[in-house]
């Protein structure tokens, strides 16, 4: 195929491929139904289980992150099941979509989006039918950093299974599966981890078993009991390629320190909020407190403009906004192995950009 | 990730991946979201369809081959639906047990594994309620290449469906989408296309949309209406690096020519039987006129012993029997970029394995 001339890409997925994982992308394909295939399956998934905080199985599905998000429903859910979901986003809305395409019962519970969400209100509408709560803890298309802590306190010791998205927050910010009590956490790979989409990730707790093996409804290629059966073999077939990559991106994980990572996550966060407010300008979160460490959203009226010209004039992506925040608000990432230098580039264009309108 | 030695894959996919392609895995991630990334998408869907000979829609799904299968079931059978599921390997029960986990009402019309398929026996099972009949036109478990175009005879001109899997022939068999009248056409990424694993495709009939449109049933990720209604874009985040794979892949078919590659693999495929038999094996499928162009089956007591041989003192990998035969075949796959000196090697060596047994 002919040549591309990318940009730096500063949106919040896909983000920047360090070399090291586009050169693993390119190695030699080597049959996925063999002892050294089931190796790299069995080493990447036990690697993730760390960057997750979780005891729980953990499981590589072969999808966007979108495919995840349907396996944790598809594999719990009957219909009529009640379903509460916090929805402050497009990406909640996406997770409640689905609960209502499996035939949930769903209680939708909203935001406006970029607000705090009302945790008394959410409380309120989890009752001891509910079998399950969906939750984004990082909502890309706000910029907004959800407590899924305080869900997870109130259906902890309940039969109510707590659903959280990470896809754009895991292997950045501080995900704590098993201390902030979530049964499903959905991950994807062209986040924070830097690699190319096509894979999503999946943790399951002995809770969320015990919900999916009385289920008869799993459907087929996200039956998350095939994936248990077949562990560490897969059901299907994998996509070979992107088990390289990802497996040089736990490497590159761990030299770095999950710890050390995620420090650098919030710090490069609080410089880009720093930066962009000093350039005069609006978070679009209500309050600082709740802004998200893997991207920052900003107001203004003419992003689409900014955007235009980042991208023309400095070979600069940035997102836009989504749905009825489109024209609103622009999105940096700052996610994976984006760096100050990248970011210090991007804001430095902001403000001649900001200069010329 | 650590070096990897890989085998010569002479296995019925995934198979070799030509250096071309794995160079083009490896280019820098542009963003999906883009006039540049729409018109990849668009090439490509677009390059397909004289792949499949089709007029039909053509999309790319991001999941390995049997999501494509789950696709084609989930947008068009509703739960009672009566499905006809013509059954003689592996992968035409996975096709049946999709339909089933999706709530039809199937008709399974079994033939030993290996023999060629009864159509009178098929045509008496589809009646004017049958919603669809399913057929795998390659049977990647047995070798066998079934006549697809002997049931569209029968199901053209009425409101049955027929929902084909040609994952392991497309793009090296003579696949005569409308021609033999298949509504929905289900393709692989990882055998004749040469590429990883990790994309599936799927052509789209009138007779099929007028199906999908009435389904309420067509849940998320594989909801096909999602896939017509954001082409050439798509509904969920593109697995980017495969894609890129994709066009190199495509290019590289144009610059043979179909024809050309289609003979080839015909070619090779007589060459392959012609060996195996010199050497005094016996074919997998009951007749050589339904044997595969793709690959080779063929029956031996000591498969496992001969492909550990082959394995571990000529680097070579084929693949064992599945299910049932497993221990009683061995297959040789001639997919995608394999070549007349691979199948040399591959005979000689065999040759050689079967003298030490």
């Amino acid at each position: 195929m002919k040549e591309l001339k990318p940009k730096l890409l500063m949106t919040p997925g896909p983000t920047i491929v360090p070399e090291r994982i586009l050169k693993a992308l390119s190695m030699p394909i080597i049959h996925h139904r063999t002892p050294e295939f089931t190796e790299i399956l069995r080493d990447a998934a036990g690697r993730l289980k760390p960057i997750f905080k979780t005891d729980n199985d953990a499981f590589i599905l072969y999808s966007s992150g979108t495919g995840a998000m349907e396996a944790a429903i598809a594999n719990t859910i009957n219909p009529g099941d009640k379903v509460v979901s916090i929805v402050s986003g497009k990406f909640s809305e996406r997770l409640r979509d689905i609960a209502i395409a499996y035939g949930a019962n769903v209680e939708s519970v909203e935001f406006n989006w970029g607000s705090e969400i009302d945790v008394e209100k959410i409380k309120e509408k989890i009752t001891e039918d509910t079998k399950a709560v969906t939750i984004v803890q990082n909502e890309t298309s706000t910029g907004v950093r959800n407590p899924v802590w305080k869900i997870g306190e109130i259906t902890k010791e309940t039969d109510t299974l707590l659903i959280t998205d990470v896809i754009s927050s895991i292997a950045g910010d501080n995900i704590q599966t098993d201390k902030w009590g979530v049964d499903l956490c959905i991950g994807g790979s062209q986040k924070c981890f830097a690699l190319p989409p096509g894979l999503a990730f999946i943790t399951v707790s002995e809770k969320a078993w015990n919900a999916i093996e009385k289920n008869e409804n799993r459907k087929f290629y996200f039956d998350l009991m095939k994936y248990k059966k077949k562990f560490p073999q897969t059901p299907f077939t994998s996509s070979i390629s992107l088990l390289y990559a990802l497996e040089e991106s736990l490497d590159m994980i761990e030299e770095e320190g999950l710890e050390n990572r995620i420090k650098r996550h919030v710090d490069n966060a609080e410089f880009c909020r720093t930066e962009v407010k000093k350039l005069g300008l609006e978070l679009f979160p209500e309050k600082e407190e709740i802004a998200s460490v893997t991207l920052t959203a900003i107001k203004h009226e003419k992003s689409e403009e900014i955007r235009t010209k980042l991208k023309e004039n400095y070979d600069i992506l940035v997102a836009g906004g989504q749905s009825h925040v489109k024209g609103k608000i622009f999105r940096i990432g700052h996610m994976g192995f984006v760096g100050r230098s990248e970011l210090e580039k991007t804001i430095s264009a902001l403000e001649e950009v900001l200069g010329d309108l």
